[in-house]
């Protein structure tokens, strides 16, 4: 709580009921809204909001989770929401449009977190979304539509292997019940879900009708650097990139480090080393992809031993799924060919495969009106990573917001967002609020 | 056994005692000696002389090294010699001269081995002394200088963190007791040694007088490929290469795969890449060296992570320390500039200076000669790796004789010989018996 009693702003007013602060002017207003969304991100971040003691830890239906969603309750009502945990333990809070049961504005991201991570990631737009609501209901402002906010439980894949669980039981693509897959402690799905209250063969029932979501809106960290480059608090995300990724298993002959002259080696490691560089020269080559090796293990790996075998893994990530798809048969070629000249046996397995998603023009330029408005600037970018915002383009139009984080830091708790951000994308989303009731047909 | 059994030779003539294999006309007799000593290696692999039920590991002082000791002192009596155990646990045979008490030509290897290992390894060369006596004393053939066949206990340093104690010992090099040092298991070499009825302060008493030990030969299993490239059973070794060793780490900054841009990235495994082919490169273009980088560590380690942290070994052999050296300078000056050009952090930490070791000339003159007498063609040889002859050249002149072995693969239970190239390893040390016999001065 250091950085909120750092700052010059009043407590008493930050902690106020939306009713006490309605006096207050708009920018005003959102400054206090955006403030409270990054420290009640910051008060989540541990205690009996984690699963682990000393670092912020909160998979899907651990304690930390029940206890997050319990808070997130709270403030949802005092923002003037009801509020529900729907069946697939995703919290959903609604304020009412001008009709009652209009369609729904969604604003959302996910209440999980991956191990030892930051507080900002998902969380933040979640808090944001209340603050929202919170500023409108502070002036009674009703819209043609209604607004509901959801917190997504299972976006990481953090604990059950399988990510995007909540927002796919949401917008209806999961295809039936989730198959009972259990954690690393041997805890299924199904008893995760019983301890909640919850039964696994409700799990789909989570599904929101066609028609009864008009938008999904979701601001998020960029976890990135290209913001922080480009000197921008926000920006609009147009497409979520398609991911490829490899498994590459080099076999050579290990040899001794004295005894083996050069040119009679088969090293597993220099084959590998100049695979590395291939696929680092083909992702700066690419115009809209990256290319990582992140993982490289050697074998035997001893010092003085020629390496015999390599694995190393290959992630392609771009917003044109032909590039992607490019940079893998280039890739390809240059492991065959290096392979092949220095008589290395190789073996290339494709584990992933997923295609680009690309967000709705309309909403897209909508977000990025707000964010010129608010910010006097913007730019389209892709997200290299996945969101729950991928996933709910199969119910309903999406779009994201990026909010620069330092240095690009995420899934880390040094990851950090400036308030002045913070505020920047709060005014920017009620700006597409607003924007969003003047040029969208419902 | 089973090659042994395949083998058309009579296996009574095998295990007789050398008295009755005299008959045999001296070509016969030294194919069954070397076959003898091979099947001894097999024999020695297992079983009690091994401290694993699955494979062969014979650290220093274990119980597989006592059995060892034990079935030694039987062989080299059967040999014609009388044997005891000095006080650094080296087994030693003595084959009196034509005068009683004349200098020894001393015939040796290690005993010990690595962990999974080969049983060739050092052991070969014992056996093959064994033999060379066996094959004299059958004729009651007697030189003006002494044989002495020893078996050293530890050369490879798998159990102590202390290779070539022994012969260091003999050699009188050790300058001092040995350090109390203990092994994995908390077993201190005192205590170890204690075992064996030893005193570790009388350890160094085991140094032999100068003027003792005449000249000292090693016969000895490649452990590359060399010989077997240049179609060749037997090689001479004329020096043992200047070794350096050195471990290298580099920091750049992790980053998430998808959402770092190429040219924003300091990826410490690209630049890791960039030197592993920096490192070979120098290797190739080194005239008398070898540079490898045999482990290469990658943090954190995700697939869909962009490396922050790489941490490799560099190991550069060279028979001119000069070269050592210079590919070291090399080496420094690419990694300095890769690691500026990408702006990743560099350290680099000398682990391991050891100077090259030039073996008597005309030692190694009357080897080649034996190796030319007996296959009609040598080759001199840069030994990589260290042995105990490296030790024994502060004791007396000493020269290496190397035996092919198959694809150069050793400390692997792989490890082969042919019984044709080890016949022809003893005939080449019987020839350098007479030879020296003849030619040195004592």
């Amino acid at each position: 709580m250091a950085r909120l009693l750092d700052s010059p702003l009043n407590l008493k007013v930050i902690e106020s009921a939306p009713s006490e602060a309605s006096q207050l002017p708009m920018s005003a207003r959102t400054r206090v809204g955006s403030l409270r969304a990054l420290t009640r991100c910051q008060e989540l971040a541990g205690g009996r909001y984690s699963d682990r003691p000393d670092q912020l830890f909160r998979p899907y239906l651990g304690e930390g989770y029940r206890e997050t969603l319990v808070a997130l309750h709270r403030w949802m009502v005092d923002a003037g929401m009801t509020a529900k945990v729907d069946s697939a333990a995703n919290i959903v809070g609604r304020y009412e449009g001008i009709t009652c049961d209009a369609p729904a504005l969604m604003i959302g991201s996910h209440l999980d977190s991956v191990s030892d991570a930051g507080c900002y990631d998902g969380m933040l737009g979640v808090l944001l979304g209340i603050e929202c609501v919170a500023t409108l209901a502070q002036s009674n402002r009703r819209l043609p539509f209604a607004i509901e906010v959801i917190g997504f439980g299972d976006e990481e894949g953090s604990r059950f292997a399988s990510a995007m669980l909540c927002s796919r039981a949401v917008a209806g693509t999961l295809g039936g019940t989730p198959p009972d897959i259990a954690d690393f402690a041997g805890v299924t799905l199904k008893a995760a879900l019983a301890g909640f209250g919850l039964d696994i063969e409700q799990f789909e029932t989570a599904r929101r009708p066609a028609g009864s979501i008009c938008a999904y809106l979701e601001a998020h960290i960029e976890q990135g650097p290209v913001l922080e480059n480009m000197d921008m608090a926000l920006g609009v995300v147009n497409s979520i990139a398609a991911q490829r990724r490899y498994e590459v298993n080099l076999a050579g002959k290990a040899g001794h480090a004295g005894t083996t002259p050069m040119e009679l080696r088969n090293d597993a490691l220099a084959a590998a080393a100049e695979i590395v560089l291939a696929v680092e020269e083909t992702g700066l080559r690419s115009e809209k992809g990256v290319a990582t090796v992140g993982k490289l293990v050697v074998l035997p790996g001893g010092s003085n031993v020629v390496p015999g075998e390599a694995m190393l893994t290959l992630d392609l990530r771009s917003d044109s799924d032909r590039d992607a798809m490019q940079m893998a048969h280039a890739i390809r070629k240059r492991i065959e060919e290096i392979s092949e000249r220095r008589d290395i046996d190789v073996k290339i397995k494709e584990c992933l495969v997923l295609k680009a998603t690309t967000f709705d023009t309309k909403l897209v330029n909508c977000v990025e009106r707000a964010v010129d408005a608010v910010t006097g600037e913007c730019c389209q970018l892709v997200s290299g990573a996945g969101h729950d915002a991928m996933v709910m383009t199969a119910l309903a139009p999406a779009a994201m917001l990026f909010i620069r984080c330092r240095g690009g830091i995420s899934h880390n708790p040094s990851e950090f967002v400036a308030h002045e951000d913070a505020d920047s994308a709060l005014k920017a989303m009620l700006f597409f609020v607003e924007d969003f009731a003047q040029s969208c047909q419902l």
